[in-house]
């Protein structure tokens, strides 16, 4: 690893940016939580940008802190892997709003000396967009190789090619959409209204108190873990299977595998998310639109682009499906952009990009190495 | 209308069936509210039951006396209508389990003085339609000219052909499935733990205090209102229109029209609906596969069966797609029955059956008109 203290594990640090956000206000100081895999090259150009989804976190191909499990991505980060760190300084950074180091509701206000909760301003994707520039500015890296993302960090990248087209030389956008259907704003609100409805949220200001919107939490995150997975996956993996008994209970415990799976994955998301940051981050992706700023013309967001695009989607997934990834190429063989598309097979749904899935990684390893010889 | 005073408008009895439920007890008393509209005749042969869904009620065809809304299904009942009523007697009866005067968690329990609450016994689908024949033998209805359902109703609708062969001379199934899927039981879950989740719930037994589990209702009839319509029709209806707004209002309120669609259908239904009968109802519809108890052979189930089958399903309905439909046809076919499938183009989903759908009515009276002849 470098000397350079700015590269590394666990790293953080507190910038004065300040981040101008889309609400018209700014926000600073700005905390960063960040890991860096790979050394920087002297020309300082070899950096890949890893944009993390809504619940996920920096830790892509390092263990999680709090759940002691390995990274999200350990099949695509690393030696020899598609995005390979013996090539590439890799590097992800919690999101604004988050919870896992980088500023958010859960963070001091240095205005006030308390958390900000509900004080937080509401942000957008493009201000997690801008904020990271201001991170990257610090970790002098002007040009990113490439801007890599799924679901959210699709959004981030789609956003980044668009804010900052002179530092994307390549993004890889994966099961993605540039703009919030009403479906998905719709399965967002359950959500905040499951949290809100939960007592223990008392507007946001649980932080002090002995307990979270657990109730509320884990309940948000069962109805969105339903939109990351497919009818047909649910069906493969549990169909009607009954959970530790042979035969139906008539009652209500969890009779069924689905609601065991279910149960379980809401319970233990809320061991490793705050809930206000659910609000936040869930509102930042319903507040995407991409193509709004432009006149409603998602081409003219990439015009003039000299950035590589590559897309992907899986065709089981219904939460983006490829049909929103089709209508990004679209725009960008419009705006005369250099754009690679391929929709893959897999049962899983939208959660696909998390799972091991070679035909992704083949596609992402192609698409970086041509990068390097063009 | 007839001076049977069995006969009319806001009818309700009291029974001593029992009925012999599925989990191995016996109910008794049953009470039953039911509406009936249309003569039944001297044969006693021109009876038509309509099996409601899930949030539905026995006022297909009159006001609500809670909302004072028209019946659910004034387009398809009436004279002169698909379901005729000046050629049949049409029989709609609140569900077991329900909370419209039927039995069910809110209903006293004769052997305690107290209202059920979750000590009412776990129902099913099965458990509904053998109470629903209860109350036809008291009305002397030995055999239905037809028995109709969408949704939870066509699941009825087909537990009557199975379990009475012999008193269903046709019947119609629309927007319906032979076993609930795990995608189903998946977001049935979602609304249980929201309901259990709100602190008003008080683990069934809140009818004697002040306040409902209005909040964990309302969030779990948002979650299941999501899969009632298509993600085209919720584009179609809102896209991602603003509410009273011109711009984004950087806050949680309901900036969308869909999120404030969302919240309107929470909030009202709350004050039409028992959070208890919810989780029955449910929890019925979740234990529902009508292959089960025939070795898994769907077919089985209409051994030998006489019945006239019409089936329809809805090209947007996601909840029940056509495939599930098609599976009960084949096991029809398999079995040797009349049936007719048809799938019907709709932008609005699963509620498309409830939506003034010409075709449907088109359809429905042919099926019943033929039936009279043949």
């Amino acid at each position: 690893m470098s000397e350079d203290e700015r590269f590394g594990l666990n790293k953080g640090v507190r910038l004065m940016g300040p981040v101008k956000l889309d609400n018209g206000a700014e926000l600073v100081p700005v905390d960063f939580a960040y890991e860096t895999y790979g050394e920087i090259n002297e020309a300082r150009d070899n950096a890949i940008l890893i944009c993390h989804a809504l619940t996920m976190d920096q830790y892509v191909a390092s263990k999680h802190p709090a759940t002691g499990k390995d990274g999200w991505w350990t099949s695509m980060v690393g030696e020899d892997k598609p995005i390979d760190t013996s090539r590439f300084c890799v590097i992800c950074i919690n999101v604004l709003g988050s919870c896992l180091g980088s500023s958010g509701p859960a963070s001091v206000d240095p205005a006030s000396g308390n958390q900000y909760g509900m004080d937080f301003p509401v942000i957008t994707i493009a201000d997690m967009v801008r904020a990271q520039a201001i991170l990257l500015d610090h970790l002098e890296i002007e040009t990113l190789a490439a801007v890599i993302g799924g679901s959210m960090g699709g959004m981030q990248a789609l956003s980044w090619a668009s804010i900052f087209p002179d530092r994307v030389r390549s993004a890889i956008v994966i099961a993605a959409t540039a703009r919030h259907s009403a479906q998905n704003i719709a399965f967002h609100e359950v959500g905040r209204q499951a949290i809100m409805a939960d007592p223990n949220w008392q507007g946001g200001n649980y932080y002090e108190g002995d307990a979270a919107p657990a109730k509320g939490l884990s309940v948000a995150r069962m109805a969105a873990h339903i939109t990351y997975m497919s009818e047909e996956g649910l069906t493969e993996k549990f169909g009607r299977n009954l959970q530790d008994r042979d035969a139906k209970s008539f009652g209500f415990g969890a009779d069924f595998q689905v609601e065991s799976y279910l149960r379980h994955q809401g319970s233990t998301f809320v061991d490793r998310f705050d809930a206000n940051s659910y609000l936040y981050i869930t509102r930042a992706m319903d507040y995407f639109d991409l193509a709004e700023a432009h006149d409603g013309v998602l081409a003219k967001a990439f015009t003039g682009t000299k950035t590589r695009f590559c897309l992907i989607s899986f065709d089981s997934d219904w939460l983006y499906p490829t049909a929103e990834s089709r209508q990004i190429v679209h725009a960008l063989n419009a705006a005369g952009a250099a754009v690679s598309f391929v929709e893959l097979s897999s049962p899983f749904g939208h959660d696909s990009f998390l799972l091991d899935a070679p035909d992704m990684n083949r596609i992402i390893d192609g698409f970086l190495k041509a990068g390097e010889t063009s």
